[in-house]
């Protein structure tokens, strides 16, 4: 007999399959971003897919939040529930945000460093991919910090992209507004993987207050 | 015979006092703003008395400190206090500094957009002015998460005339500095929405944690 | 005997060491900084030195995670021990990212209100690095308060020190470009300051918890 399914009580298994669900639409919401820049037409369509993922993205953190309040939780403070879930909602807001301004601003042709950066966001939503379901074990503490190891390096990385993006434009490029425009949507980019970096940073001292 | 005279402890009450005091001081800045805004006359005069009530919030911030520092409390613990009054300093802050910056840059005239931003805040502010007296009745936690839920849709609206007036700047202003001037004016005001957004986030987290 | 060598589980007094390690890291980098600044010349070399100064914290900072990971510790909580660890590294990253910005954007002289702002964050890291020994002994916070009050002064000289500044280049600079890279600069000066009161806010909250 199955007695799980007369239990009162949630389990809080059921928060680490939501924040696995959110994990997983913050890759597809990277992959598609890294569509649109790989393939620059069809602008307007592709952004409201990238919209619509960000919303479905804040109806899995509300589905969360509306379950953290009334469920007793066992493994993980509440708090560490609402920073997680809410720090992986931050990512999707900043790649939606460099979505819409692309459309927005009429931009007819990406530079190049904005798919360095879309390259490098894939690489560090996909580590969150891979660590966020090491938390059902959280005995196992190593494993989820090598993936916050991995985070921080790309954040330097696109950090370095980002910089030297700017300095060329400032360099190469002779429409003041033109270079405002870019200059806001590659600090977007590299932001959208300054909040990887701050899941990262909710993951490990989740991790050093449970292992 | 009134114990409540005679006892040793100061109450938590005397905090729930000072975060309305805070939160009253808010909304009379955000009103002044409003004010500024709907005519654009006597600049000097009007930011100086969005800055003295500035300085007013930092002294009940810095008194509710002080408090805390010499305070045994009960119902909330101190960290939360102190997230909770530093949230609502923040958003005087930004309030304070858009302010500010259309005295030093010297704008004649606020661009539309500025007012529409200064009404949503302004919505934002009297949400957590009304939801601040419920924190005394933790046991009633869904009151208060509709005010936090309404805060996040304001802020969402605030984001989109934001980003929609930059892109109208890029488009129809041809002169660069006007255009990072009042970039810069407009996301200071949408970082004040985001900062209520801020505080409405506290409050759900203080929710979760003690209801 | 000194039983002390026979101990088995670390102290946390290791912990108060790395801090203070850490912040005499700060101090020696933002002394660079005002070391640059004073003298504009041999810029690469000077900003490869502040460059290794941050690798050197990022080292401090990672070995204290690695010690925090495997430790048993008894005074401050894990939490309290990441935040501070990680906001003494962030104010490293912007003195790091304006010193970086200021040899990629090719600056020919600084303008003195760079100078300054340096000044001032020299000042605000100087509190920090008095206030951290204190942390050994909780059980005297006014010490620690009181420079956590400075740095806050200091934080608001600073943020009207960058404000002027860029009311001024508006005014006098006529080429977009250069008030783009100056406004970016200065904030990234202004923001390391803002860091230096993020410190100054763990500090004071961590005083309030355990004193």
């Amino acid at each position: 007999m199955d007695w799980s399914k007369f239990r009162l009580i949630p389990r809080s298994e059921d928060f680490f399959t939501l924040f696995e669900e959110s994990s997983r639409n913050v890759v597809l919401g990277v992959s598609q971003l890294n569509a649109l820049l790989s393939d620059f037409s069809s602008v307007e369509d592709k952004v409201k897919q990238i919209v619509d993922i960000e919303h479905q993205g804040d109806k899995v953190t509300h589905h969360t939040m509306a379950k953290l309040n009334k469920t007793f939780v066992t493994e993980l403070d509440r708090e560490d529930i609402h920073a997680l879930i809410s720090g992986l909602d931050d990512i999707l807001d900043f790649v939606d945000a460099a979505a819409r301004r692309m459309l927005l601003y009429k931009i007819v042709e990406p530079v190049p460093e904005a798919k360095k950066l879309a390259e490098i966001l894939a690489k560090a939503v996909d580590e969150i991919n891979k660590a966020i379901p090491l938390m059902r074990h959280l005995s196992k503490p190593n494993d989820i910090m090598k993936h916050c190891i991995e985070i921080n390096s790309l954040e330097n990385e696109g950090d370095q992209v980002q910089r030297n993006a700017v300095a060329k434009l400032f360099e190469e490029c002779k429409d003041p507004i033109y270079v405002i425009k870019w200059k806001e949507i590659l600090e977007t980019l590299e932001t959208a993987i300054d909040r990887c970096e701050d899941v990262a940073n909710i993951l490990e001292a989740i991790v050093l207050k449970y292992s």
